[in-house]
């Protein structure tokens, strides 16, 4: 998606340990027409299938996951970091670690509100090492339910995230593929669109 | 706001201590349809205004924000919980206590997302004792931007929050207000829109 590589290769913040911080647009403050024109990109290679349910993880996703949403008129779930007091009983969790927080969380969703009959379409906004995609399989497995494709924003195609999947054989559509950093004259390399699998 | 109030009321669940949970339209899953008619609520309140950014905080009040932010056409911006490695310098900060996790976050904003002529619609999705929405005006106040108005899905209007809000002065959209929660009947009374201040 030309737009979303021209504003990664514009605004993106270039940190030591190939890390491109993009919290002007989309990780922290977000770009709403950026993000509407991502979810519409996304319902486009998606709309074929009988989406029921959009799931997604707290919190950066949630944003381009809800206009997703918004696009497939579908119920936007998101899987939770902290079992509140009303979220104990009834739960799918799995473990998601976070290289770029350098922890690891249990994420949680409730049984109710991922029945086996839903066809869902994962989203999240970045794809590196792909912890946090495999955390939303892995529920979508524990349910039973369909798991029709996965879309995100900015996949790091330098690191083993994305690879893996397409290898799984999961349809993924990835906006952005980053497959090299030039720390020193800070140009990023882009995947081109007919090298994408 | 009838249809929100006729939702909290059929699918509410509601547990011991005033608590309702409404983690199956709102709070965990997310009716879409529902938060959209929320966003073009809270639109049509505070239309006359030149908002520049939608100001939230994760996570579950970024799905409405978003919705708001559509509507607006400002960027979004959400207070994070957690300092990430790309979020160390140049930021607000503020400690905000959760009644419902039991416990108390520290909350982050970059300041160059919040500038001093920024006009701040701050959008919850719940207000009980106002802890998070007082955090967001603080960072506010620290980043002498204006505060235009706040816009909250549900008010629990048996709490301090909103009347403390209203109190000071702020300009509070409420979309519901539960003014009773009645545990041995299930029945939940709603502050009359005449009521509203």
């Amino acid at each position: 998606m030309i737009a979303l590589e021209e504003r990664i290769q514009a605004d993106g913040k270039i940190l030591p340990g190939n890390v491109v911080a993009i919290d002007n647009f989309l990780n922290h403050q977000i770009d709403i027409a950026l993000c509407r024109q991502m979810a519409d990109e996304i319902y486009e290679a998606f709309k074929d299938k009988p989406i029921s349910k959009i799931l997604t993880i707290e919190a950066s996703g949630i944003a381009m996951a809800t206009l997703v949403a918004r696009r497939f008129n579908a119920p936007l779930l998101f899987a939770k970091k902290t079992k509140s007091t009303n979220l104990h009983h009834d739960i799918y969790e799995t473990n998601v670690a976070s290289y770029t927080h350098g922890d690891s969380n249990r994420v949680f969703v409730s049984k109710k509100y991922l029945p086996s009959s839903d066809v869902v379409l994962i989203i999240d906004d970045f794809l590196a090492m792909g912890e946090a995609t495999r955390g939303l399989i892995n529920i979508c497995e524990q349910a039973g339910a369909t798991l029709a494709g996965i879309g995100v924003a900015v996949e790091k195609g330098f690191q083993p995230g994305g690879a893996y999947l397409r290898e799984q054989g999961y349809p993924l559509k990835s906006l952005a593929i980053i497959d090299a950093i030039d720390e020193a004259s800070g140009k990023i390399t882009f995947r081109k669109e007919e090298e994408k699998a």
